[in-house]
Protein backbone atom coordinates (compact mmCIF):
# COMPACT_ATOMS: atom_id res chain seq x y z
CA UNK A 1 0.00 0.00 0.00
CA UNK A 2 1.13 3.48 -0.68
CA UNK A 3 0.08 4.76 2.27
CA UNK A 4 0.10 3.44 6.16
CA UNK A 5 -2.88 4.04 8.23
CA UNK A 6 -2.39 3.87 11.89
CA UNK A 7 -5.68 2.70 13.67
CA UNK A 8 -5.61 4.66 17.16
CA UNK A 9 -9.42 3.83 18.21
CA UNK A 10 -9.04 1.14 20.96
CA UNK A 11 -6.23 3.09 22.25
CA UNK A 12 -6.31 7.13 21.88
CA UNK A 13 -10.23 6.84 21.48
CA UNK A 14 -11.16 4.63 24.37
CA UNK A 15 -9.12 6.45 26.55
CA UNK A 16 -10.97 9.72 25.78
CA UNK A 17 -14.34 8.31 26.69
CA UNK A 18 -16.16 9.21 29.67
CA UNK A 19 -18.03 5.23 29.38
CA UNK A 20 -15.92 2.02 30.67
CA UNK A 21 -15.90 -0.78 27.79
CA UNK A 22 -15.31 -4.32 29.15
CA UNK A 23 -12.47 -6.37 27.48
CA UNK A 24 -14.17 -8.31 25.75
CA UNK A 25 -16.30 -5.30 23.66
CA UNK A 26 -12.16 -3.90 23.12
CA UNK A 27 -11.43 -6.96 21.55
CA UNK A 28 -14.62 -7.61 19.26
CA UNK A 29 -13.74 -4.27 18.20
CA UNK A 30 -10.19 -5.22 17.61
CA UNK A 31 -11.07 -7.98 15.53
CA UNK A 32 -13.41 -6.09 13.53
CA UNK A 33 -10.88 -3.51 12.92
CA UNK A 34 -8.52 -6.09 11.43
CA UNK A 35 -11.44 -7.55 9.01
CA UNK A 36 -11.72 -4.14 7.78
CA UNK A 37 -8.15 -4.77 6.31
CA UNK A 38 -6.51 -2.12 8.96
CA UNK A 39 -2.90 -3.24 9.25
CA UNK A 40 -1.88 -0.88 12.44
CA UNK A 41 -3.65 -0.77 15.35
CA UNK A 42 -2.68 0.71 18.62
CA UNK A 43 -4.01 -1.46 20.97
CA UNK A 44 -3.47 -0.09 24.44
CA UNK A 45 -1.54 1.46 27.21
CA UNK A 46 0.53 0.14 30.13
CA UNK A 47 0.23 3.00 32.24
CA UNK A 48 -0.78 2.97 35.84
CA UNK A 49 -4.25 1.22 36.21
CA UNK A 50 -5.59 4.58 38.32
CA UNK A 51 -4.25 6.82 36.36
CA UNK A 52 -6.44 5.44 33.02
CA UNK A 53 -9.06 3.69 34.57
CA UNK A 54 -10.07 2.88 30.52
CA UNK A 55 -7.07 1.43 29.72
CA UNK A 56 -6.72 -0.43 32.99
CA UNK A 57 -6.65 -4.05 31.12
CA UNK A 58 -4.51 -3.70 29.01
CA UNK A 59 -2.52 -7.28 30.09
CA UNK A 60 -5.92 -9.03 29.51
CA UNK A 61 -6.93 -7.53 26.88
CA UNK A 62 -3.33 -8.32 25.15
CA UNK A 63 -3.53 -11.88 25.93
CA UNK A 64 -6.46 -12.23 23.66
CA UNK A 65 -4.68 -10.27 20.55
CA UNK A 66 -2.96 -12.20 18.22
CA UNK A 67 0.42 -10.17 18.74
CA UNK A 68 2.53 -12.38 16.08
CA UNK A 69 -0.21 -12.41 13.27
CA UNK A 70 -0.03 -10.20 9.61
CA UNK A 71 -1.60 -7.30 11.72
CA UNK A 72 0.94 -5.18 13.50
CA UNK A 73 -0.13 -4.00 16.42
CA UNK A 74 1.52 -1.42 19.46
CA UNK A 75 0.72 -0.21 23.05
CA UNK A 76 1.73 3.28 24.59
CA UNK A 77 4.59 2.87 27.08
CA UNK A 78 4.87 5.95 29.35
CA UNK A 79 7.95 4.17 31.27
CA UNK A 80 10.06 1.28 32.07
CA UNK A 81 8.01 -0.55 33.79
CA UNK A 82 4.99 -0.25 31.04
CA UNK A 83 7.83 -0.99 28.53
CA UNK A 84 8.44 -4.20 30.22
CA UNK A 85 4.64 -5.00 30.64
CA UNK A 86 4.65 -4.62 26.87
CA UNK A 87 7.37 -6.22 25.96
CA UNK A 88 6.03 -9.40 28.48
CA UNK A 89 2.74 -9.48 26.43
CA UNK A 90 4.41 -9.92 23.47
CA UNK A 91 4.39 -6.79 21.79
CA UNK A 92 6.76 -5.98 18.62
CA UNK A 93 5.97 -2.24 18.60
CA UNK A 94 5.86 0.38 21.69
CA UNK A 95 5.42 3.86 21.49
CA UNK A 96 6.12 6.71 23.60
CA UNK A 97 4.75 10.11 24.14
CA UNK A 98 6.30 13.55 24.25
CA UNK A 99 5.28 17.49 23.25
CA UNK A 100 7.16 20.41 21.31
CA UNK A 101 5.55 22.18 24.06
CA UNK A 102 7.46 23.17 27.39
CA UNK A 103 4.12 23.81 29.18
CA UNK A 104 1.78 21.20 27.79
CA UNK A 105 4.23 18.46 29.30
CA UNK A 106 4.72 20.46 32.14
CA UNK A 107 1.00 20.41 32.50
CA UNK A 108 0.51 16.59 31.61
CA UNK A 109 2.98 14.71 33.27
CA UNK A 110 5.06 17.69 35.29
CA UNK A 111 8.31 17.44 33.50
CA UNK A 112 10.09 18.90 31.01
CA UNK A 113 10.71 17.24 27.50
CA UNK A 114 13.99 17.25 28.30
CA UNK A 115 13.26 14.57 31.15
CA UNK A 116 10.45 13.07 29.33
CA UNK A 117 12.78 11.99 26.90
CA UNK A 118 15.48 10.89 29.33
CA UNK A 119 13.02 8.75 30.89
CA UNK A 120 12.74 7.07 27.71
CA UNK A 121 16.55 6.35 27.12
CA UNK A 122 16.22 3.04 28.65
CA UNK A 123 13.25 1.77 26.43
CA UNK A 124 14.99 2.59 23.56
CA UNK A 125 18.17 0.91 24.99
CA UNK A 126 16.39 -2.50 26.12
CA UNK A 127 14.08 -1.95 22.86
CA UNK A 128 16.88 -2.92 20.98
CA UNK A 129 17.71 -5.85 22.29
CA UNK A 130 14.33 -7.34 22.28
CA UNK A 131 13.69 -6.12 18.79
CA UNK A 132 11.06 -4.30 19.77
CA UNK A 133 10.07 -1.21 17.34
CA UNK A 134 9.45 2.42 18.70
CA UNK A 135 7.53 4.84 17.57
CA UNK A 136 7.85 8.13 19.03
CA UNK A 137 4.48 10.67 18.98
CA UNK A 138 5.38 14.52 19.42
CA UNK A 139 2.23 16.38 20.40
CA UNK A 140 1.16 19.80 20.28
CA UNK A 141 3.50 20.77 16.64
CA UNK A 142 1.36 23.38 15.64
CA UNK A 143 -0.72 24.92 19.13
CA UNK A 144 -0.82 24.27 22.66
CA UNK A 145 -3.65 25.02 24.58
CA UNK A 146 -1.62 26.84 27.39
CA UNK A 147 0.94 28.55 25.21
CA UNK A 148 -0.37 29.11 21.66
CA UNK A 149 1.97 28.92 17.96
CA UNK A 150 4.90 26.47 18.67
CA UNK A 151 7.77 27.06 16.73
CA UNK A 152 8.81 24.67 14.01
CA UNK A 153 12.35 24.67 15.65
CA UNK A 154 11.12 23.26 18.61
CA UNK A 155 9.60 20.10 16.78
CA UNK A 156 12.13 19.46 14.82
CA UNK A 157 14.45 19.08 17.87
CA UNK A 158 12.42 16.84 19.86
CA UNK A 159 12.24 14.62 16.42
CA UNK A 160 15.61 14.41 16.09
CA UNK A 161 16.51 13.60 19.97
CA UNK A 162 13.78 10.88 19.22
CA UNK A 163 14.76 9.53 16.00
CA UNK A 164 18.29 9.64 16.93
CA UNK A 165 17.58 7.59 20.29
CA UNK A 166 15.75 5.03 17.91
CA UNK A 167 12.57 5.70 16.79
CA UNK A 168 11.86 4.13 13.22
CA UNK A 169 8.59 6.89 13.20
CA UNK A 170 7.35 10.29 14.56
CA UNK A 171 3.69 10.84 14.25
CA UNK A 172 3.32 14.78 14.41
CA UNK A 173 0.41 15.54 16.90
CA UNK A 174 -1.72 18.42 16.17
CA UNK A 175 -2.99 17.71 19.37
CA UNK A 176 -5.96 20.10 19.30
CA UNK A 177 -7.48 20.50 16.33
CA UNK A 178 -6.72 24.20 15.58
CA UNK A 179 -4.27 24.26 13.06
CA UNK A 180 -4.42 24.28 9.03
CA UNK A 181 -2.79 24.34 5.86
CA UNK A 182 -0.48 26.77 5.63
CA UNK A 183 0.62 25.51 9.36
CA UNK A 184 0.92 22.28 8.51
CA UNK A 185 2.75 23.36 5.49
CA UNK A 186 5.40 25.47 7.23
CA UNK A 187 6.26 22.56 9.92
CA UNK A 188 6.78 20.50 7.72
CA UNK A 189 8.82 22.81 5.26
CA UNK A 190 11.30 22.73 8.34
CA UNK A 191 11.30 19.47 9.42
CA UNK A 192 11.22 17.92 5.96
CA UNK A 193 14.72 19.75 5.20
CA UNK A 194 16.47 17.08 8.40
CA UNK A 195 13.89 14.41 8.49
CA UNK A 196 12.76 12.60 5.33
CA UNK A 197 9.14 12.20 4.82
CA UNK A 198 8.79 8.32 5.32
CA UNK A 199 10.09 8.62 8.94
CA UNK A 200 7.21 10.82 9.89
CA UNK A 201 3.12 11.06 10.19
CA UNK A 202 0.37 12.87 10.56
CA UNK A 203 -1.78 12.67 13.60
CA UNK A 204 -4.56 15.13 13.30
CA UNK A 205 -7.89 16.36 15.40
CA UNK A 206 -11.07 17.55 13.72
CA UNK A 207 -12.00 19.60 16.19
CA UNK A 208 -12.18 22.69 13.49
CA UNK A 209 -13.45 20.81 10.54
CA UNK A 210 -9.20 21.33 9.38
CA UNK A 211 -8.35 17.59 9.72
CA UNK A 212 -8.65 16.17 5.72
CA UNK A 213 -7.32 19.28 4.90
CA UNK A 214 -4.08 18.91 7.13
CA UNK A 215 -3.80 15.36 5.50
CA UNK A 216 -3.90 16.92 2.29
CA UNK A 217 -1.64 18.96 2.79
CA UNK A 218 0.75 16.68 4.46
CA UNK A 219 0.20 14.34 1.80
CA UNK A 220 0.94 16.65 -1.21
CA UNK A 221 4.37 17.30 0.53
CA UNK A 222 5.07 13.69 0.70
CA UNK A 223 3.38 12.16 4.10
CA UNK A 224 2.37 8.95 3.46
CA UNK A 225 1.76 7.73 7.32
CA UNK A 226 -1.18 8.92 9.31
CA UNK A 227 -2.91 8.17 12.31
CA UNK A 228 -7.03 8.12 12.87
CA UNK A 229 -9.42 6.70 14.60
CA UNK A 230 -12.34 4.69 13.71
CA UNK A 231 -15.74 6.51 13.39
CA UNK A 232 -13.79 9.39 14.76
CA UNK A 233 -13.62 8.02 18.32
CA UNK A 234 -12.40 10.39 21.49
CA UNK A 235 -13.32 13.04 21.85
CA UNK A 236 -10.82 16.48 22.04
CA UNK A 237 -9.51 16.58 25.65
CA UNK A 238 -9.45 20.23 25.60
CA UNK A 239 -12.59 21.30 24.61
CA UNK A 240 -14.80 17.92 25.96
CA UNK A 241 -17.38 16.58 23.70
CA UNK A 242 -16.46 18.71 20.32
CA UNK A 243 -14.84 16.10 17.70
CA UNK A 244 -11.16 14.90 18.22
CA UNK A 245 -9.40 12.46 16.21
CA UNK A 246 -9.41 12.39 12.74
CA UNK A 247 -12.38 9.45 12.00
CA UNK A 248 -10.36 6.64 10.01
CA UNK A 249 -13.70 6.37 7.75
CA UNK A 250 -12.67 10.35 6.37
CA UNK A 251 -9.31 9.17 5.92
CA UNK A 252 -10.14 6.45 3.82
CA UNK A 253 -13.03 8.15 2.05
CA UNK A 254 -10.62 10.98 1.41
CA UNK A 255 -7.84 8.57 0.44
CA UNK A 256 -9.79 6.30 -2.05
CA UNK A 257 -11.88 8.73 -4.00
CA UNK A 258 -8.70 10.52 -4.56
CA UNK A 259 -7.27 6.94 -5.81
CA UNK A 260 -4.59 6.13 -3.09
CA UNK A 261 -5.55 2.72 -2.30
CA UNK A 262 -5.67 1.93 1.14
CA UNK A 263 -6.37 -2.00 0.93
CA UNK A 264 -9.22 -1.24 3.41
CA UNK A 265 -12.75 -2.38 3.01
CA UNK A 266 -15.29 0.93 3.86
CA UNK A 267 -18.32 -1.50 4.98
CA UNK A 268 -16.06 -3.16 7.48
CA UNK A 269 -14.94 -0.73 8.68
CA UNK A 270 -18.35 1.35 9.15
CA UNK A 271 -19.12 -2.12 10.72
CA UNK A 272 -16.32 -1.94 13.44
CA UNK A 273 -17.22 1.98 14.25
CA UNK A 274 -21.08 1.22 14.44
CA UNK A 275 -20.48 -1.79 16.98
CA UNK A 276 -18.47 0.85 19.42
CA UNK A 277 -21.09 3.39 18.52
CA UNK A 278 -23.79 0.68 19.80
CA UNK A 279 -21.66 -0.28 23.19
CA UNK A 280 -21.00 3.53 23.63
CA UNK A 281 -24.71 4.53 23.24
CA UNK A 282 -23.65 7.80 21.46
CA UNK A 283 -23.47 8.67 18.29
CA UNK A 284 -19.92 9.24 16.77
CA UNK A 285 -18.43 11.80 14.90
CA UNK A 286 -16.76 10.87 12.00
CA UNK A 287 -18.47 12.48 8.65
CA UNK A 288 -17.94 9.55 6.32
CA UNK A 289 -19.41 7.08 9.07
CA UNK A 290 -22.85 9.23 9.72
CA UNK A 291 -23.22 9.65 6.21
CA UNK A 292 -23.30 5.85 5.64
CA UNK A 293 -25.62 5.17 8.40
CA UNK A 294 -27.89 7.63 6.75
CA UNK A 295 -27.75 6.40 3.59
CA UNK A 296 -28.23 2.67 5.42
CA UNK A 297 -31.43 3.81 7.30
CA UNK A 298 -34.74 2.30 5.14
CA UNK B 1 -12.12 42.03 1.85
CA UNK B 2 -10.02 39.32 0.02
CA UNK B 3 -13.17 37.20 0.04
CA UNK B 4 -16.67 37.13 0.02
CA UNK B 5 -18.57 34.50 1.57
CA UNK B 6 -22.16 34.03 0.95
CA UNK B 7 -24.25 32.62 3.95
CA UNK B 8 -26.97 31.05 2.72
CA UNK B 9 -28.29 29.33 5.93
CA UNK B 10 -31.57 31.35 5.99
CA UNK B 11 -32.76 29.73 2.25
CA UNK B 12 -30.44 26.52 1.45
CA UNK B 13 -30.39 25.59 5.21
CA UNK B 14 -33.88 26.35 6.73
CA UNK B 15 -35.18 24.29 3.21
CA UNK B 16 -33.72 21.29 4.42
CA UNK B 17 -35.25 21.47 8.11
CA UNK B 18 -38.17 19.51 8.77
CA UNK B 19 -39.05 21.48 11.96
CA UNK B 20 -40.78 25.03 10.52
CA UNK B 21 -39.49 28.03 11.96
CA UNK B 22 -41.61 31.11 12.04
CA UNK B 23 -41.34 34.34 10.11
CA UNK B 24 -39.69 36.17 13.47
CA UNK B 25 -37.53 33.92 14.32
CA UNK B 26 -36.05 34.03 10.70
CA UNK B 27 -35.93 37.58 10.54
CA UNK B 28 -33.89 37.88 14.02
CA UNK B 29 -31.69 35.24 12.77
CA UNK B 30 -30.48 37.02 9.95
CA UNK B 31 -30.85 40.58 12.30
CA UNK B 32 -27.84 38.04 13.91
CA UNK B 33 -26.33 36.98 10.90
CA UNK B 34 -26.34 40.63 9.21
CA UNK B 35 -24.38 41.54 13.51
CA UNK B 36 -21.57 38.87 12.91
CA UNK B 37 -20.25 40.88 9.91
CA UNK B 38 -22.24 39.45 6.93
CA UNK B 39 -22.57 41.28 3.78
CA UNK B 40 -24.04 38.48 1.45
CA UNK B 41 -27.19 36.90 2.86
CA UNK B 42 -29.48 34.31 0.54
CA UNK B 43 -32.57 35.13 2.51
CA UNK B 44 -35.49 33.33 0.45
CA UNK B 45 -36.88 31.25 -2.21
CA UNK B 46 -40.05 32.38 -4.40
CA UNK B 47 -40.95 29.44 -4.97
CA UNK B 48 -44.72 27.82 -5.26
CA UNK B 49 -45.77 27.65 -1.88
CA UNK B 50 -47.09 24.11 -1.46
CA UNK B 51 -43.56 22.81 -2.73
CA UNK B 52 -40.92 24.10 -0.10
CA UNK B 53 -43.81 25.59 2.70
CA UNK B 54 -40.64 26.00 4.78
CA UNK B 55 -40.05 28.98 3.09
CA UNK B 56 -44.04 30.25 2.28
CA UNK B 57 -43.19 33.35 3.96
CA UNK B 58 -41.00 34.80 1.52
CA UNK B 59 -42.82 37.81 1.16
CA UNK B 60 -43.39 38.44 4.87
CA UNK B 61 -39.80 37.72 5.61
CA UNK B 62 -38.85 39.93 3.06
CA UNK B 63 -40.92 42.88 4.04
CA UNK B 64 -39.09 42.68 7.61
CA UNK B 65 -35.54 42.45 6.05
CA UNK B 66 -33.55 46.44 5.19
CA UNK B 67 -33.22 45.40 1.62
CA UNK B 68 -31.65 49.12 0.42
CA UNK B 69 -28.86 49.10 3.50
CA UNK B 70 -25.26 47.51 2.80
CA UNK B 71 -26.08 44.03 3.17
CA UNK B 72 -26.63 42.20 0.10
CA UNK B 73 -29.42 39.79 -0.23
CA UNK B 74 -30.56 37.89 -2.50
CA UNK B 75 -33.63 35.22 -3.18
CA UNK B 76 -33.75 32.08 -5.17
CA UNK B 77 -36.29 32.44 -7.94
CA UNK B 78 -36.96 29.57 -10.26
CA UNK B 79 -38.96 31.30 -12.78
CA UNK B 80 -40.43 34.71 -13.71
CA UNK B 81 -43.14 34.49 -11.18
CA UNK B 82 -40.59 34.08 -8.63
CA UNK B 83 -38.32 36.88 -10.14
CA UNK B 84 -41.55 39.21 -9.96
CA UNK B 85 -41.96 38.34 -6.23
CA UNK B 86 -38.60 39.48 -5.76
CA UNK B 87 -38.32 42.68 -7.50
CA UNK B 88 -41.07 43.33 -6.15
CA UNK B 89 -40.37 42.90 -2.78
CA UNK B 90 -37.17 45.33 -3.55
CA UNK B 91 -34.15 42.80 -4.29
CA UNK B 92 -31.26 43.75 -6.28
CA UNK B 93 -30.21 40.79 -6.60
CA UNK B 94 -31.74 37.40 -7.87
CA UNK B 95 -30.27 33.49 -7.91
CA UNK B 96 -31.53 31.26 -10.84
CA UNK B 97 -30.36 27.68 -10.15
CA UNK B 98 -29.25 24.51 -12.92
CA UNK B 99 -27.34 21.70 -13.01
CA UNK B 100 -24.78 20.19 -14.77
CA UNK B 101 -26.26 16.61 -14.55
CA UNK B 102 -29.49 15.85 -17.25
CA UNK B 103 -30.41 13.29 -15.05
CA UNK B 104 -30.76 15.76 -11.73
CA UNK B 105 -32.10 18.12 -13.39
CA UNK B 106 -34.42 15.68 -14.65
CA UNK B 107 -34.98 14.14 -11.39
CA UNK B 108 -35.46 17.32 -9.71
CA UNK B 109 -37.36 19.53 -12.25
CA UNK B 110 -38.53 17.32 -14.62
CA UNK B 111 -36.56 19.34 -17.38
CA UNK B 112 -33.41 19.35 -19.38
CA UNK B 113 -31.30 21.56 -18.10
CA UNK B 114 -31.44 23.26 -21.44
CA UNK B 115 -35.16 23.45 -20.79
CA UNK B 116 -34.40 24.83 -17.40
CA UNK B 117 -32.16 27.56 -18.66
CA UNK B 118 -34.70 28.70 -21.55
CA UNK B 119 -36.90 29.03 -18.27
CA UNK B 120 -34.68 31.51 -17.19
CA UNK B 121 -33.65 33.27 -20.26
CA UNK B 122 -36.45 36.38 -19.49
CA UNK B 123 -35.38 37.14 -16.34
CA UNK B 124 -31.96 37.98 -17.05
CA UNK B 125 -33.71 39.93 -19.45
CA UNK B 126 -36.17 41.59 -17.27
CA UNK B 127 -33.20 41.82 -14.80
CA UNK B 128 -31.08 43.88 -17.17
CA UNK B 129 -34.05 46.81 -17.86
CA UNK B 130 -34.42 46.79 -13.51
CA UNK B 131 -31.33 46.84 -12.78
CA UNK B 132 -31.02 43.50 -10.66
CA UNK B 133 -27.77 41.48 -10.40
CA UNK B 134 -28.47 37.99 -11.33
CA UNK B 135 -26.27 35.19 -9.76
CA UNK B 136 -26.80 31.19 -11.35
CA UNK B 137 -26.01 28.07 -9.35
CA UNK B 138 -24.84 25.06 -11.07
CA UNK B 139 -25.15 21.73 -8.68
CA UNK B 140 -23.52 18.80 -9.08
CA UNK B 141 -20.60 19.58 -10.47
CA UNK B 142 -18.29 16.75 -9.51
CA UNK B 143 -20.47 14.02 -8.62
CA UNK B 144 -24.40 13.42 -9.21
CA UNK B 145 -26.32 11.11 -6.97
CA UNK B 146 -28.14 9.74 -10.27
CA UNK B 147 -25.34 9.60 -12.41
CA UNK B 148 -21.99 9.35 -10.91
CA UNK B 149 -19.00 11.57 -12.22
CA UNK B 150 -19.44 14.67 -13.95
CA UNK B 151 -17.66 15.89 -17.11
CA UNK B 152 -16.07 18.98 -16.13
CA UNK B 153 -17.16 20.09 -19.93
CA UNK B 154 -20.84 20.03 -18.88
CA UNK B 155 -20.16 22.43 -15.95
CA UNK B 156 -18.20 24.80 -18.38
CA UNK B 157 -20.68 24.42 -20.40
CA UNK B 158 -23.83 25.23 -18.56
CA UNK B 159 -21.27 27.90 -16.75
CA UNK B 160 -20.70 29.37 -19.88
CA UNK B 161 -24.43 30.02 -21.00
CA UNK B 162 -25.11 31.80 -18.19
CA UNK B 163 -22.51 33.69 -17.81
CA UNK B 164 -23.01 34.98 -21.39
CA UNK B 165 -27.05 35.61 -20.63
CA UNK B 166 -25.70 38.15 -17.68
CA UNK B 167 -25.09 36.09 -14.29
CA UNK B 168 -22.40 37.82 -12.81
CA UNK B 169 -21.36 34.82 -11.21
CA UNK B 170 -21.62 31.17 -11.09
CA UNK B 171 -21.77 29.30 -8.16
CA UNK B 172 -20.56 25.84 -8.51
CA UNK B 173 -22.49 23.47 -6.44
CA UNK B 174 -20.62 20.33 -4.95
CA UNK B 175 -24.05 19.00 -4.34
CA UNK B 176 -24.18 15.69 -2.33
CA UNK B 177 -20.57 16.28 -0.91
CA UNK B 178 -18.75 13.44 -2.51
CA UNK B 179 -15.93 15.57 -3.88
CA UNK B 180 -12.24 16.01 -3.33
CA UNK B 181 -9.67 17.94 -3.48
CA UNK B 182 -8.37 16.28 -6.69
CA UNK B 183 -11.78 16.50 -8.32
CA UNK B 184 -11.70 20.30 -7.19
CA UNK B 185 -8.66 20.99 -8.95
CA UNK B 186 -9.64 19.13 -12.22
CA UNK B 187 -12.69 20.94 -12.57
CA UNK B 188 -11.25 24.41 -11.86
CA UNK B 189 -8.76 23.46 -14.13
CA UNK B 190 -10.77 22.98 -16.87
CA UNK B 191 -13.41 26.03 -15.78
CA UNK B 192 -10.39 28.62 -15.55
CA UNK B 193 -9.19 28.15 -19.28
CA UNK B 194 -12.08 30.07 -20.20
CA UNK B 195 -13.74 31.44 -16.91
CA UNK B 196 -12.09 34.10 -15.11
CA UNK B 197 -11.62 33.01 -11.34
CA UNK B 198 -13.41 36.20 -9.74
CA UNK B 199 -16.77 34.89 -11.38
CA UNK B 200 -16.32 31.69 -10.28
CA UNK B 201 -17.93 30.58 -6.37
CA UNK B 202 -17.34 27.76 -4.51
CA UNK B 203 -20.82 25.62 -2.77
CA UNK B 204 -19.25 22.71 -0.85
CA UNK B 205 -20.79 19.84 1.61
CA UNK B 206 -19.49 18.87 4.76
CA UNK B 207 -21.27 15.34 4.29
CA UNK B 208 -17.95 13.35 4.00
CA UNK B 209 -16.00 15.79 5.81
CA UNK B 210 -14.34 16.98 2.43
CA UNK B 211 -15.84 20.73 2.54
CA UNK B 212 -12.62 22.52 3.69
CA UNK B 213 -9.91 20.59 2.25
CA UNK B 214 -12.12 21.47 -1.19
CA UNK B 215 -12.49 25.03 0.19
CA UNK B 216 -8.36 24.90 0.78
CA UNK B 217 -7.88 23.56 -3.22
CA UNK B 218 -10.10 26.15 -4.81
CA UNK B 219 -8.64 28.94 -3.02
CA UNK B 220 -5.29 28.10 -3.87
CA UNK B 221 -6.25 27.75 -7.75
CA UNK B 222 -7.78 31.48 -7.03
CA UNK B 223 -11.52 31.28 -6.27
CA UNK B 224 -12.41 34.21 -3.55
CA UNK B 225 -16.00 33.68 -2.98
CA UNK B 226 -17.74 30.45 -0.65
CA UNK B 227 -21.13 29.95 -0.29
CA UNK B 228 -21.46 28.64 3.40
CA UNK B 229 -24.53 28.27 5.79
CA UNK B 230 -24.15 29.11 9.75
CA UNK B 231 -23.40 25.97 12.20
CA UNK B 232 -23.86 24.12 8.90
CA UNK B 233 -27.89 24.66 8.80
CA UNK B 234 -29.37 22.60 6.02
CA UNK B 235 -28.65 18.64 6.01
CA UNK B 236 -27.61 16.70 3.30
CA UNK B 237 -30.90 15.94 1.19
CA UNK B 238 -29.32 12.76 -0.68
CA UNK B 239 -28.42 11.69 2.89
CA UNK B 240 -31.22 12.64 5.79
CA UNK B 241 -29.38 13.74 8.79
CA UNK B 242 -26.38 13.40 7.79
CA UNK B 243 -23.85 16.99 7.48
CA UNK B 244 -24.64 19.03 4.59
CA UNK B 245 -23.36 22.33 3.58
CA UNK B 246 -20.18 23.44 4.74
CA UNK B 247 -20.72 25.84 8.14
CA UNK B 248 -19.69 29.68 7.92
CA UNK B 249 -17.98 28.91 11.43
CA UNK B 250 -15.95 27.18 9.83
CA UNK B 251 -15.13 28.55 6.30
CA UNK B 252 -14.25 31.58 8.60
CA UNK B 253 -12.26 29.79 11.06
CA UNK B 254 -10.10 28.18 8.68
CA UNK B 255 -9.68 31.99 6.32
CA UNK B 256 -8.40 33.56 9.72
CA UNK B 257 -6.41 31.16 11.13
CA UNK B 258 -5.08 31.21 7.67
CA UNK B 259 -4.55 34.62 7.80
CA UNK B 260 -7.33 36.33 5.87
CA UNK B 261 -9.71 38.79 6.79
CA UNK B 262 -13.03 37.98 6.24
CA UNK B 263 -14.35 40.98 8.46
CA UNK B 264 -16.70 38.46 10.44
CA UNK B 265 -16.38 38.18 14.23
CA UNK B 266 -16.57 34.72 15.36
CA UNK B 267 -18.33 35.10 18.80
CA UNK B 268 -21.13 37.10 17.01
CA UNK B 269 -21.69 34.46 14.30
CA UNK B 270 -21.87 31.71 16.85
CA UNK B 271 -24.32 33.72 18.55
CA UNK B 272 -26.92 33.77 15.02
CA UNK B 273 -26.38 29.75 15.27
CA UNK B 274 -26.85 29.44 18.62
CA UNK B 275 -30.10 30.90 18.38
CA UNK B 276 -30.86 28.84 15.67
CA UNK B 277 -30.13 25.75 17.31
CA UNK B 278 -31.95 26.58 20.19
CA UNK B 279 -35.18 27.42 17.54
CA UNK B 280 -34.47 23.65 15.96
CA UNK B 281 -34.05 22.20 18.85
CA UNK B 282 -31.08 19.95 17.60
CA UNK B 283 -27.27 20.01 17.51
CA UNK B 284 -26.01 22.10 14.41
CA UNK B 285 -23.32 20.16 12.84
CA UNK B 286 -20.72 22.76 12.03
CA UNK B 287 -17.39 21.28 14.45
CA UNK B 288 -16.32 25.43 14.98
CA UNK B 289 -19.18 26.26 16.00
CA UNK B 290 -19.46 23.30 18.49
CA UNK B 291 -16.41 23.28 19.86
CA UNK B 292 -16.93 26.96 20.43
CA UNK B 293 -20.00 25.64 22.43
CA UNK B 294 -18.23 23.26 24.79
CA UNK B 295 -15.31 25.73 25.31
CA UNK B 296 -17.88 27.67 26.82
CA UNK B 297 -19.51 25.49 28.68
CA UNK B 298 -18.55 26.00 32.78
Amino acid sequence: MEVKITEVGPRDGLQNEKRPVSTEIKAEYIRRLVRSGLKHIEATSFVKKESIPQLADAAELSAILDLNGSVHYSALTPNVKGYEFAKNAGYKEVAVFTAASESFTKKNINRTIAESIDGFKEIFRLSKGDGIRVRGYVSTVIDCPYEGMIDPKKVLEVSKILLDLGAYEISLGETIGTGVPTEVERLLEHLLKEIPADRLAGHFHDTYGMAIANVEKAFSMGIRSFDSSSGGLGGCPYAKGAAGNLATEDLVYFLEKSGVPTGIDPALLWEASAFMENALSRELQSRTYQATKKKREP
